[in-house]
């Protein structure tokens, strides 16, 4: 592990007592946790992830962070510590790298979440930013995409669709909610919005061989979906299904549980839905539609 | 953290029971060391640490995880698992993608450490690939860079030199050499010879406070550097002393268990000078000379 930039800006911030590292070693040491310990690691590239050039370095930062940590809200984990590794465009200098940094802490920090090493590069090609995020399970355990079965409620935890107009940078990693939502009722299987509502629950319906049937009505169109809707093609509820890094979770309760969230829930949550048997399928006005994991909707 | 070709591989090889992790979760989940737990992460670009159109993917792979392994290795630590990121150039197609992954399987399969998660892309870029490996310290804890004292001995694991005739990419992280030496004495301080013989040693010394004299008849020229030097304008001794990436070990050990290592290691070891109160110097017939942590002697 070479630090530079990344090691220098990070010994100007304060020392973290759960961080026994010392600069200069080869890893970072870490107090052994007491519970499972959750790893997730995403890569994101100019011009894919963002367009640095519009959107500045500090927020590319950001979001690679909060990326990572949305992967273990989706597992109701703990996030402990993160790692970084750049290639770092070499005509940015040393204020690209800094403003960097300055976006990987302005979603790192409201969550304690300490940077405790990384590798930075620097070259002739586009910023490549790859965090690795650690955290770890509560008593309750990961939860994770195999535990739906039919009958249970299906719920997200915001609105949706419309994140490329900016949500898609800025959101807040779901890590309070989910870990609220784990200590208050029996999740039986989670995962972020980060392909799509369809997708994402799609991908929990594959993991626990079972079906579901979105509430057209019920879903949560955010003002973002709403604005794209005007120009785009599809309608708000087509984003709502469809667009992908909104970054709020998706998950499935027993009945009885979904019935306490609806009476009183600790954080923000839309009831969507319920787990059937098999299929994807969207019901509007008591109508029900194969709904594809892309969003769209195939007319029987 | 989304899984395709990497995930795919990954699936067809045997199941690892060390590693509870379901196939679609978010997060790799592990079982709690015991132990204080070790992170490091390195990024490899194309075109700066290997040129993949010479060396194709799979020992660009291979080095990835490999390097990241001689990480742990300097401080003692076991490996138990790494996540992968990748940026894959789009031309490369899945063979491309397999070459990759099978060569950072030959890495890691001889230490039994499971690749338990990634996040596979593809661009128009060339190939970058990120790792994360974690470990554990043994019993006796993570050997830091912190520990020389004027005195100790001074050892590496093996010939330095000219790796970039290939040794860079087909190199041994010396894993289980850290181990034999951690368990048989005392390390006091530890780093592997990523940035060269002079500039690691240099790290410790920086680190320790302390300063050092290399023994020019001492230190172990590879047949490589030999090679080098008869073309390259420098000396074998100047490549041992000053080229990178050989990721062998040098570490500082007490005069009484540096007489015990030369009496009897578990291990190849090469006695190449000793700890002082401070510089860095080169002994050459008697005679000391400033050694730059480039690996240049400066005539005083």
């Amino acid at each position: 592990m070479e630090f530079d930039y990344i090691r220098w800006l990070r010994d100007r911030t304060p020392a973290d007592p759960r961080v026994p590292v010392g600069p200069g070693d080869d890893c970072a040491v870490l107090a052994p946790p007491g519970r499972p310990l959750l790893v997730t690691t995403d890569m994101l590239m100019d011009g894919t992830d963002f367009v640095v050039a519009e959107v500045g370095p500090r927020r590319a930062g950001r979001k690679a962070m909060a990326a990572n940590l949305s992967d273990l809200a989706a597992m109701a984990g703990r996030p402990t510590a993160a790692v970084v590794s750049v290639a770092l465009p070499r005509a940015g200098g040393r204020d690209f790298a800094e403003q960097l940094y300055l976006g990987l802490r302005d979603a790192a920090d409201p969550f304690g979440v300490p940077i405790v090493g990384g590798d930075t590069n620097s070259w002739a090609g586009p910023l490549v930013v790859s965090v690795t995020a650690l955290g770890e399970a509560t008593g309750r355990g990961p939860v994770r995409r195999t535990g739906a079965r039919p009958g249970d409620w299906l719920f997200v935890t915001g609105p949706l669709g419309g994140s490329i107009l900016g949500r898609h940078l800025d959101f807040t990693p779901r890590v309070r909610e989910a870990l609220a939502l784990h200590a208050a009722v029996d999740l039986h299987a989670m995962c972020d919005v980060s392909d799509g509502l369809a997708a994402d629950l799609n991908h929990i319906l594959e993991e626990s061989g079972c079906g579901a049937v979105l509430a057209a009505a019920a879903v949560p169109v955010s003002a973002a979906a709403a604005e794209l809707g005007r120009t785009s093609g599809k309608t708000p509820l087509q984003h709502a299904l469809g667009d992908g890094e909104d970054f709020e979770l998706v998950f499935a309760v027993s009945p009885a549980d979904g019935e306490a969230l609806s009476r009183e829930a600790p954080v923000p949550v839309y009831r969507v839905g319920e787990c059937v048997d098999a299929g994807l399928w969207l019901e509007t006005d008591g109508t029900r539609e194969p709904l594809a994991p892309t969003g769209w909707v195939h007319d029987v």
